[in-house]
């Protein structure tokens, strides 16, 4: 069997069965043999930024990584924006990345280009298949060092003869990697810290912001009095009635230091201490005052649930401890179309397993708190700021979990860069509902402005910062994609439609018109 | 004045007065200082690879560069695709990229990221700004490493905090640097390879394909017998009626080492050894064989048609021994429609001037055949093969050429890649004409499988080259971005909206079903 066909057995006995991609001329042989491979799903993005963004969503809500599959540097160039906020979520991906023949790199051809380099910036884990023998091996260690934990971006660039000679057997089923437990010394040391009676907060992420993390957190919060908080941008928090709900740490450093400063102790849970998003001429970055003494429970990777549940026994937490989040839906707003009123319509009809892709940028509104109580779901979030995840992330969401209800919340800046991942959504029928906040601004760059102290925005200013003029008509780019959409112009139309939305299947968009 | 002011102002004294951009936070006061700084056109893209692409047409037509506004490493990463292009094109760019301020870069944000790292693969020349104060230094020589010749891409990184502290003057208006001149001894040489006897090939690239340079290549052609070719690919060929016409050396490998076969030498005018675009199993990708002996008569960058016109004074070639092209526009076809009678429908109405920028990679048909008597224009190919750039560069060639007409050939597959051009053409009513070819499939691709004797294509391998499935409106996807189009089902419709886009001004699509 050729090596195409050895690394998609590998990858197959290791899980990993769904594979985005974007390839071309030096992937063909990959593409060929899925054909002659049974089990391996490929999904088209026509941009790379899809296929990094969907890697990322699918591998957040499957726990384990999908395979990508780039054409060469510039084709993985165009992905790196997405493979950032992957690889700042700790996203298992086994990155496949195309490359001439091993004889034909030497050459200056048009697309010669540094494979390596460009994927360096993202990748945890990074090697140049030296020969089709070698594949088995390098696809099973591509597979277990995306797994980690922590997951992290496994980029196995695979020279065109590698696919195409002989590979010999795939590399047999990898056996899961568990999380390392914490030191007993480490929960000893932080045990002590719990009872110390000195104001405490614990900053968490990774597993610990899934249900059962949160609930331990929850159980230690209410034993000790210490505040917990998840990170402004987590890969992945479950919320919603009956789980324990959690405060997000605040965006802006002066918020965040204020925070910091009235704490003796900080304890870090699979995140590292908080600095700010962007720097300001007369802000601190760094947010943790000198007073505040910097613990690490556990690191990203490591068992964090165990850990906070040992630490929950050795202090006497109530198992019945944890504060619960009541049900609590809201009626279907009236009034103006705000950011607001779609809020609190999208929780009143927002299902229980609902996955929510957060792109909202500044049209977010009370979104968080309209949703809290609403039944069981995921919320997904730009874990590294590169604008346009949110399209992607939903079609990698809806792939993973095709019985969930996917809904991507889309500010219209931010989903310009990946546009073309309406397409793939109705090529594959996904079960994504989309809310596209039309404020025909960068808004978020006006509040930037402002908070610089730049004055007044004059003409040439406002050229990158408006993107009314044009006004972007996204019922027309949906349908141009095979996207039935509706132009939302009134909250009650809005309540109509998203209801609808909410009870039919398949990809829909609800541009709404602010 | 702050450091972005200095910066811009030293831009604009050497005469770069167009920036292409997609900023963020850390480029606020970039952004702030246009307003400041008059004569400095920002154009917005809602994708970096608009910007890149565009920066790459600009450049191109008016042989001067443009700025580039990137914001951090994944903004810049959506752009290194076209700068790919722009790279491969010798294409001058000032590539200004914005980095967090010098203090902030230590912490793990999450728009960290290792912006060298990322730019690296496409840069000619790349520096960090370590003060505002060196930023007019920074600055100035950023512009003359673009400029060269040949040119390249000027990569500055600029920490927020170099723009917005004191910096001081900016720099003065840099000279030109003049094309250096070929060695005497190099003319020496190749006068006795043409006077040999032995059969030549020239292949010429960079300013020996504008149409100096291929007026005196032909009269040498014609005075010695040697064959000249372009490259395949190439920034920008002259051409047209009254210019002397040029081959382009065959794309594929084995036509390659057919031709070069017949030949004792092979002279490079700017550029490098031919070989194959991707590597086939059972072909060589080095095309000359060892009885071919290769020379240089001109590095990229040099005085190639200078040297040209030296040798032909050498050889005595008349000063009026060039092959013309006579003028030949052929009637609007009829019958059914496809690539072949839209190329010469297009033909039939090209307007004296138009610049063409082509990626209809499959869909071409017989348009270089059918223009060749056309009015005199200029023709833009994708110089690095990585898909997208065709809008782009639509976009740079008008904004630098705003009384020519610019006619973008477009395949539906790769006119996805950066389909957000679309609205850039609306905002600054750009005057371009799209003709996008709709075969709704990856047409190449299909082509290369069977080239590389992969056999049937089953469902999986189809479902990673047919993208029919849903078909693309491109005459929505054009309206959503505010660009008129139509859909075009006839070759008369063809000739007759053909003629009217000709005639009248602004961006206009003619989506071509084939």
């Amino acid at each position: 069997m050729n090596g195409a066909e050895t690394l998609l057995r590998t990858l197959l006995n290791s899980g990993v069965d769904t594979c985005f991609a974007n390839p071309g001329t030096s992937e063909m042989h990959f593409v060929a043999a899925l054909d002659r491979v049974p089990g391996m799903r490929p999904v088209l993005g026509l941009f790379e930024g899809v296929v990094a963004g969907a890697a990322d969503g699918y591998a957040r809500m499957a726990d384990k990584p999908a395979a990508t599959l780039f054409h060469l540097g510039p084709g993985l160039g165009n992905g790196l924006s997405q493979l950032h906020n992957a690889m700042r979520a700790r996203t298992p991906i086994v990155n496949v990345v195309g490359e001439h023949a091993t004889w034909h790199r030497q050459y200056e051809t048009p697309l010669a280009s540094d494979v390596v380099a460009y994927a360096r910036p993202v990748s945890g884990w990074l090697r140049t298949c030296a020969s089709s023998r070698l594949l088995a091996t390098d696809a099973r260690d591509a597979v277990r060092a995306a797994h980690g934990p922590p997951g992290q971006i496994a980029s196995l660039i695979l020279p065109a003869d590698c696919s195409w000679n002989e590979a010999g057997e795939p590399a047999p089923a990898l056996e899961p990697t568990r999380r390392p437990k914490v030191d007993q010394a480490v929960l000893d040391h932080l045990e002590k810290v719990l009872r110390s009676g000195e104001p405490v907060v614990v900053l968490m992420n990774g597993a610990a912001v899934r249900a059962d993390g949160l609930e331990a957190a929850s159980r230690l919060a209410n034993a000790t009095g210490a505040r917990v908080f998840a990170d402004t941008f987590t890969p992945r928090l479950q919320r919603g009635a009956g789980r324990s709900p959690v405060e997000r740490f605040p965006r802006y450093p002066d918020q965040g230091a204020a925070l910091l400063g009235e704490a003796t102790h900080l304890i870090l849970v699979e995140t590292v201490p908080p600095v700010g998003f962007f720097a300001y001429p007369d802000q601190p970055s760094w947010l943790t005052p000198d007073s505040c003494h910097i613990h690490t429970l556990a690191a990203p990777g490591e068992d964090s649930v165990g850990a906070l549940e040992q630490l929950c026994h050795r202090l006497g937490a109530a198992t019945d401890g944890a504060t619960v989040q009541a049900s609590s839906v809201p009626e279907p707003a009236s009034g103006d179309l705000t950011p607001q009123t779609v809020g609190q319509s999208i929780a009143a009809h927002l299902p229980e397993g609902a996955i929510v892709s957060d792109e909202a940028v500044t049209s977010r509104g009370g979104l968080p708190e309209a949703t809290a109580g609403c039944p069981p779901h995921d919320w997904l979030s730009l874990t590294g700021g590169a604008l346009g995840g949110g399209l992607p992330m939903g079609i990698g969401a809806a792939v993973a979990c095709p019985d969930r209800k996917v809904l991507c919340l889309q500010a219209d800046g931010a989903g310009m860069y990946n546009v073309q991942s309406l397409w793939t959504m109705a090529r594959e029928r996904l079960d994504i509902t989309i809310v596209v906040y039309a404020n025909r601004s960068y808004r978020i760059l006006h509040n930037e402005f402002d908070r610089l102290g730049l004055g007044e925005v004059g003409a040439s200013a406002r050229a990158l910062m408006d993107i009314g003029n044009p006004e972007l008509d996204w019922t027309s780019l949906a349908r141009g994609m095979g996207v039935e959409a509706h132009r939302i112009e009134s909250t009650d139309a809005f309540n109509t439609h998203f209801a609808a939305a909410m009870r039919e299947h398949g990809p829909r968009m609800l541009e709404v018109v602010l």
